[in-house]
């Protein structure tokens, strides 16, 4: 094994905390040397030395410009991305950043175009294509199992909705929720999303609708070899996060379902049961975001290409803004429009 | 058991003889006395005498106009419906007719208005919600399992296409083969639609689109409680006859998927393999058609109301105009433009 | 199609009726012409004129003896069947019989004798070699696609207990309920049963027990090619009738589970439910039984040999009476103590 | 979080190894001082070193003896283990110990004894009790929903035979390999084996029987209550680790299959097709290896009852002993006949 990587991680929230436990317990590959966050305080430093990090700082500014620092994870708010991402390139930091970039295309445009210059690497925090699930069905595509795609279907249901104060900030289902989707579509196909068709309404919480949001959507999307993908999202599954991707092709199919807590069959007089999926986003996902900083740092160290970049970055955003016209203008809307 | 109920059957083809063979051995308390078709011949006649039905004509009007028949089961061609419907009515007739009634949604709402002003019993044969699936997931919903709905899903994939030729005369995808599908949507969600958008592509045979035809389609319905629906049809899937569907609601998520020719589960070196779907749609659906005459003839006998009456015999018309409609002008179309 | 076969039915029981509605409704190539049943009444002449049976008869011997009656079923009590079969073989007429044979090993050999030398067709009623998930499981270890069979296990609980005064007639457990399993050890390996172990308990009804009887029973018998195989029943599986078979071998595994209702798989705040078992063992096997028929009608009808003999009536009442002996006597038990 | 409890390894072998890499990444409240092992080389120590771990030694004792250290890891050869449990316990050290303790029944009681008079926790490594899999079984029985425990049912098929060699010196397939099954009959049950009936058979290595042993085995066991189980071996399974457990009851059965890499399934015209089960057994037991240290580590550093105590670490040895009398006497053998 070479040197580690020396990792520096900007934002010590409940996403930053995960990435900095993979690191630590399964990404022995890295280290990671300094936390920094606008919100440092005792308890923070606490933690951040409990994990074995060193240094923390209020300035990101400070952990960027340290030259012993190979890259850096920017798991802050969404609206401070671009700036980061930015400065960190400029410092010629390889890059993880969560995803999305920004929420405005144009400068998206710009920080893609400053990250492609530097010359560092930049991958997108898209988890979900680390996922054992969801990389085994795309697994059959690229192996040609399925043959030509030809029909593309997500399902993404979260178990609880967010609250309308939460909604009204999000920048709408498609940019806050299904954008994931946006992504996975593009992953499992291998094909670029040219027009959208967006079918919302409010029928969990009213306080979504008066927050200017729908809680339940089908997304219809033409790609760019023909295929067609469907999307359905619900902001609340009772029974718990319901995450299921199919692809058809012409030689087969390929779906998965979701993982459960285990795989015990009970059978009585009410019927044949099994275990609900797991529940909480973490839960189902923990291996992907463990896996893809693992992916993060073996293309940093070793050169490699990403397996998620710049443009996964900027495609999920302009769809999530393509299907957001559509809802609201009642069309079907090319991802051109929005470009 | 009270006296048998004497049937005549219009079309002696291979829905006639699905049905002819249901009655004769499932169906004790009605019994087929009759058979008309305009091609009557000698493999016909002796097919019928096997079958037990003493008498054969050429002309449907002999057997519609013979006092001792109480019902008749219309399985000729499409274009005949109409007039075999309004004879029937008016000589008094009860009737069980194939899907679709007509393709003219003004000759529909004449017909089934000299049906209803007629008084006799009127089912028209959606057989798929007779199927022990598709109806168990219907059950779901109607116990209160799934609590208010908000989106059904429908897959439905044919084992292999058919030929231009077909195609060319067969009223286009939505009308010959997703029909089927609109009326699972309306029967699971016990919702009205009111907005149709179809996506469609040419990705299996080159010939169905020189038919102005597409043969992989996806629709999303807005249904008139909000709720969303969403459709998607294959005309080829390699693996057999892709029959699902999925309700999804406030309180749950009901699905069922395809059944198979047994339930052998085989590990080798190469994986752990099951049987695929049944390929045929008679295989699949055999019993359905058998229990949707069961049930017309409980109608008939017991002056019941009918599970799948005119109502259902007009509306996946219309959504599936609607649809052909959205399709072609690219745009969300409301069943109220093509009413 | 050549000329009917005549067939001629002794017993109007359950089992005997359901053969009748077999043959009436699928097997065209054959028809029931008469029915003997000493306890002959009107309702039961009523229910054999509605299945189209001309004749009745109180004397199974005048059944026999009719001239124009090609093959008997022979579906009354045990206790009768070697005087009805060996009458039967004498009279020439090929013979269906319920199982089992007899209790009596002696018996059964003479009487198997006699049909021997008769040449008429003899074929043992075990039905669930014609089950299409049993057969499945078979078709995988004749296809090659299991290897040399190493490992058999079957599972076969019933739903609910009889009586502890049935129980006291029935030969016991093992001639009354696992000999269906014996047959299918046999029937999944192709290989001869060399000896048997029982362990027994009585923990559903001490009826049961006071009866002499046990009520759950596991036994272990060891095959003439080394293979092991491994039995499991129980008197009272409260969720339905479970049924499963695997077979283990060199190159694989083939496996089967229940058949329910429908697929259905509906998710709640509770969990994941699907539906149980087939509860009644005629809705289970009610196939197979046709099956069984329409196969021993082929075999008279073009001269094939039957699909389970002389040899298959004959073994699993040694093995039975083997295992009640291992039971007995707390050891193991070699088939050949008891012949 | 209270200080962290200091552990000592004893053997840096495979499952040594395990143990280290779950508690540096998974059991924040442990941390691993020392190990100790007569084969210590360069590597090794930089292994250790990699890992953290500050000293190594080559004499357990050294270990042992150490003042700072509150519980040591037995991972050395099961010959060693009676040796190092009594050291460990008169130094007051608790004590987590591999898989048998011993094979000889004296020596275990006498080590037990020790053990029990000197008051340290003493868990032993049967880490399928604490797979998320069989757990979800147990959790049924223990939560009532099964009832009272009739029948159990264990299935556990190496992927692939070891060497003549190894068997030879393995003390024989129910001591090597079926001892952790007799462990879940234990666990899963909650009651005690009083009698054994071994069957076994030479099918897959000719070497394995010229080595005295068997590589197929199926073993019936009576318990305490009534219940009986069945245990099925194969030495191997060319699909994968087939490990599978059944518990029936008087009110449910609760099953449960294999993991497998994912849950993708694979539609083509050759047949419905998932994954095999997870091929080796560090693969599919790897989060039981970490739980059971977790539990270990809790119970020292909380001081609760451990979870697989000494009556579990002389109940499996006797079952294998009696089953391994049983197979070459040829007849049921108590448990109370090898005590």
């Amino acid at each position: 094994m070479n040197k580690q990587l020396r990792l520096g991680l900007i934002g010590g929230g409940r996403i930053g905390k995960v990435h900095a436990t993979s690191i630590s317990t399964r990404v022995p590959s890295a280290k990671l040397v300094a936390l920094a966050d606008p919100f440092m305080n005792k308890d923070l430093e606490a933690w951040a030395h409990g994990m074995g990090i060193a240094d923390t700082y209020s300035d990101p500014m400070e952990l960027i410009s340290r030259k012993d620092i190979d890259a850096v994870l920017i798991c802050a708010p969404t609206k401070t991305h671009s700036t980061l991402i930015r400065e960190a390139a400029k410092a010629g930091k390889h890059i993880f950043c969560e995803k999305p970039v920004d929420t405005d295309l144009k400068r998206i445009a710009e920080t893609m175009d400053i990250v492609r210059k530097s010359g560092v690497k930049f991958q997108i925090g898209f988890n979900r294509r680390f996922d054992h699930n969801h990389a085994a069905v795309r697994k059959q595509v690229t192996d040609g199992v399925i043959g030509d795609v030809q029909i593309v279907k997500v399902t993404s249901r979260d178990p609880a909705p967010p609250s309308p104060q939460y909604v009204a900030g999000s920048g709408g289902i498609f940019l806050d929720m299904m954008i994931h989707d946006f992504d996975m579509v593009r992953f499992l196909s291998g094909a670029e999303v040219e027009e959208v068709y967006a079918v919302g309404s409010v029928l969990i919480d009213k306080g979504i609708g008066e927050a200017g949001d729908v809680d339940t959507a089908v997304v219809t999307l033409k790609l760019s070899n023909g295929a067609i993908a469907v999307i359905d999202n619900s902001r609340q599954a009772v029974y718990g996060y319901d995450q299921r991707t199919e692809v058809f092709g012409s030689k087969g199919c390929a779906l998965v379902g979701n993982d459960t807590p285990s795989l015990v069959q009970v059978s009585t007089k009410e019927g044949v049961m099994g275990e609900k999926p797991l529940y909480f986003f973490l839960d189902r996902y923990l291996d992907s975001y463990a896996q893809e900083i693992i992916d993060f740092v073996d293309s940093v160290a070793n050169d490699k290409p990403v397996k998620c970049g710049i443009d996964d970055a900027i495609r999920p955003v302009e769809i999530a803004l393509a299907a957001t016209k559509s809802l609201k203008e009642h069309r079907p809307v090319k991802i051109s429009e929005v470009r």
